[in-house]
């Protein structure tokens, strides 16, 4: 018998029909005996529409009276689904944030999970009670009042709550069979991995594949919650992100362990490939080439609360002094940044200022890759072959980045897929819907 | 520098632009020197929404998820009206049941509330800030869990929380001008009562009038808390339910008291007419004429839950030593107590049971009438020359009622009506919509 969490996405509770399907899984794992805990998003879109009210009613709403807001869509999906649960005669109770011990500091709309102290919730599953809990919601302990957990929020709660709980398994429903070697919709080819570490995914996240939130991974990993991503829409097995790696095996995606008990190590292990084109680029353009410069550059791009992801700089051209400086950022952060930069033009003394959104990021994870030489060789010959230009290029341990140009980027993905052997043999099925 | 109660119900938050509107009535109050707490019902048509909802994801709801499932509808209009009111310039804040400190037994969907610790209200108001705080709802002390109060449960919070912060006033916002001498529906000759007694307004309610809810005017009544019944869609004064009687004026209807100086008892006063179609009657035929029969009887309806209202019994036909006993009783509380007397048939010795849906039941009230001889005799006349068939009759201090045809009861309705001289020179104005 173990204890599970599952935590089940907007998509998946979407209307009656879904939340009676989601209930028949949650009734099977616990007819199959288990204790189960179970985090679920707010209904489908009840969130935009709520924050629609909102701005209907005000340009500015205040973010503690957002946050009691969109705390409605949980509580009305979590009621729902307990009701639909104990209509199979298994016993459920639905629980807020603040009832299940999701206790944060007082950051409304992105706050950030402090504590778990889940007594109610271990009480209930001790009494053989299915226990319901509000995802993406906590408490403000000093205030206590209802805060938001921001986006990916519903995911962080469970994988806190399984940390809190002790939980064998934390596993994550969506819309997807699991975290796949590259996005399927550009891919058709794209394998589903079986396994990941989580600095893997961690990777993968961070580098655009959006089935697991940056927060969640690094949840479960520092707390060592076994993570699995899989479909609430089939029955197979998905995706689980552990810390222990996967086998070597004889291909670039890591069969199941148990099939691969005569593995060789052929190829450093590639996980997939992540993309991301929700960047953009500043070119600082005639910046001199004294020391301190860059630093004080990214000092007042810092202050301005974008996130800087990739830097570059030119060799400064001897007859001038001048360098270029360009780095990458998320495109919304972008008109703060320029506009911080513009403030100190005159201190800095730079020529110009560019703004790039036409860029796309595409990512080769693996954790393989840091024993092995010549990945990146392999992986900017394979680009040259496709005719794709490299801008601007990073590195980690087990992650090559390169910036290109972003209408060339499904081809850059697909190529470096196919160099890297990551393609299977038949299509990956693409639900609709997006994932939460 | 007063401090005010104010409660609007679903029908003047159904909307972004209503919630406006009323955003703009409470910041005039709090403008105008006021302290000012507001209790607010869900948007329009949410609860019955929610309730659809429940209904297609299980028949039979466990209670306390149905309560955590409806209270989510005043968490939204709460958290708007708090907004909306923000964006005026004034400051507000909206609070839970649970967090405005209203303490219920555990009777899911139809708690009683049993204690008021307002807390966080008073430490809001005291700060310059209005408090929001979510009608029907309330929290279970002994299990922690949110709780619903049943129907007129937002006017209920507002009276309770007035009495809780020894308010000046608690105004009850509604779609209609106030407390009417009849339903201006079916008497458009009706006019507004400026003034009338808890005493008469309990009348009023327990005989079908729908502006205020019974227990929210007993729980005025027990803690003297004066009730403002008054229109969210017009300045006007309304009606004033307080323990202080009417100045008796030149007609039936109370004219506002310091309008009345030069008053003379005229007319034993008559405050109003209620109406009710929602009962029906059941008739006991041939029991036999033994003490301790009704007694019986009305223990075995009693215990099924039903609520008796009237009761009357024929005297017993001589020859055989029967008697035949009717009641009335919610109408849809018939079906058990039917069954509930079937199932003592044998036991009681009766022949049959009639149930009978088509009643209505028209009453007058006034504090006057106790005083005062010949009310019931004038009465009786009015439905006479109006060829109206009396079939039951019962009276209290301050009301008489008559059980009609359900089909001659708008006729009865105007004939006493216009019998009391309570009819007015302009019609009342009717709004769209129902109140809550």
């Amino acid at each position: 018998m173990a204890l599970i969490v599952q935590k089940y996405g907007g998509s998946s509770v979407s209307d009656a029909e879904s939340i009676k399907r989601v209930a028949k899984r949650v009734a099977e794992a616990k007819k199959a005996g288990n204790d189960v805990v179970v985090v679920v998003s707010a209904m489908g879109d009840t969130t935009d529409e709520l924050i629609d009210l909102a701005n209907q009613v005000t340009p500015m709403p205040p973010q503690r009276e957002m946050d009691i807001l969109l705390t409605a869509g949980e509580r009305i999906s979590m009621s729902l689904l307990a009701m639909a649960i104990n209509n199979l005669g298994v016993k459920a109770k639905s629980f807020t944030g603040q009832q299940a011990g999701v206790i944060t500091d007082a950051v409304y709309g992105k706050a950030h999970i402090v504590d778990v102290v889940p007594v109610r919730i271990r009480e209930t599953i001790e009494k053989g009670t299915v226990a319901i809990v509000a995802g993406f919601q906590g408490v403000n302990k000093s205030s206590n009042d209802v805060t938001t957990l921001g986006r990916g929020g519903s995911d962080t709660t469970a994988v806190a709550l399984a940390a809190g709980l002790s939980a064998d398994v934390c596993e994550i429903y969506t819309d997807v069979d699991g975290v796949f070697t590259a996005d399927p919709r550009i891919v058709p080819s794209a394998k589903k991995v079986d396994r990941i570490t989580y600095e893997e995914m961690l990777e993968m996240a961070a580098c655009g594949a959006k089935v697991l939130m940056l927060r969640c991974v690094e949840f479960g990993r520092r707390y060592g919650v076994p993570i699995h991503v899989r479909s609430s829409f089939s029955g197979k097995t998905g995706t689980l992100v552990t810390n222990v790696p996967a086998v070597v095996g004889a291909g670039a995606a890591n069969a199941a362990s148990e099939e691969t008990e005569e593995s060789t190590v052929e190829d450093p292990i590639i996980t997939g490939v992540a993309h991301d084109r929700s960047e953009a680029k500043i070119t600082i353009v005639g910046v001199p080439d004294v020391p301190g410069t860059a630093a004080r550059i990214f000092e007042v791009v810092a202050t301005s609360g974008a996130n800087i992801d990739m830097i570059v700089q030119n060799v400064s051209a001897a007859a001038t002094g001048l360098t270029d400086i360009s780095f990458t950022l998320p495109e919304a952060d972008g008109p703060q940044a320029l506009a911080a930069l513009r403030a100190v033009k005159d201190e800095i003394k730079f020529d110009s200022l560019q703004f790039d959104d036409q860029i796309g990021k595409v990512s080769l994870i693996g954790a393989g890759m840091k024993s092995s030489p010549g990945v990146s060789a392999k992986l900017f010959a394979a680009l040259r072959d496709a005719g794709i230009n490299i801008e601007m290029i990073s590195t980690s341990e087990i992650r090559i980045s390169v910036v290109t140009r972003q209408d060339s980027l499904n081809d850059a993905v697909r190529a470096v897929h196919t160099a890297f052997g990551l393609d299977g043999d038949v299509e990956a099925v693409v639900y609709a819907g997006t994932g939460r």
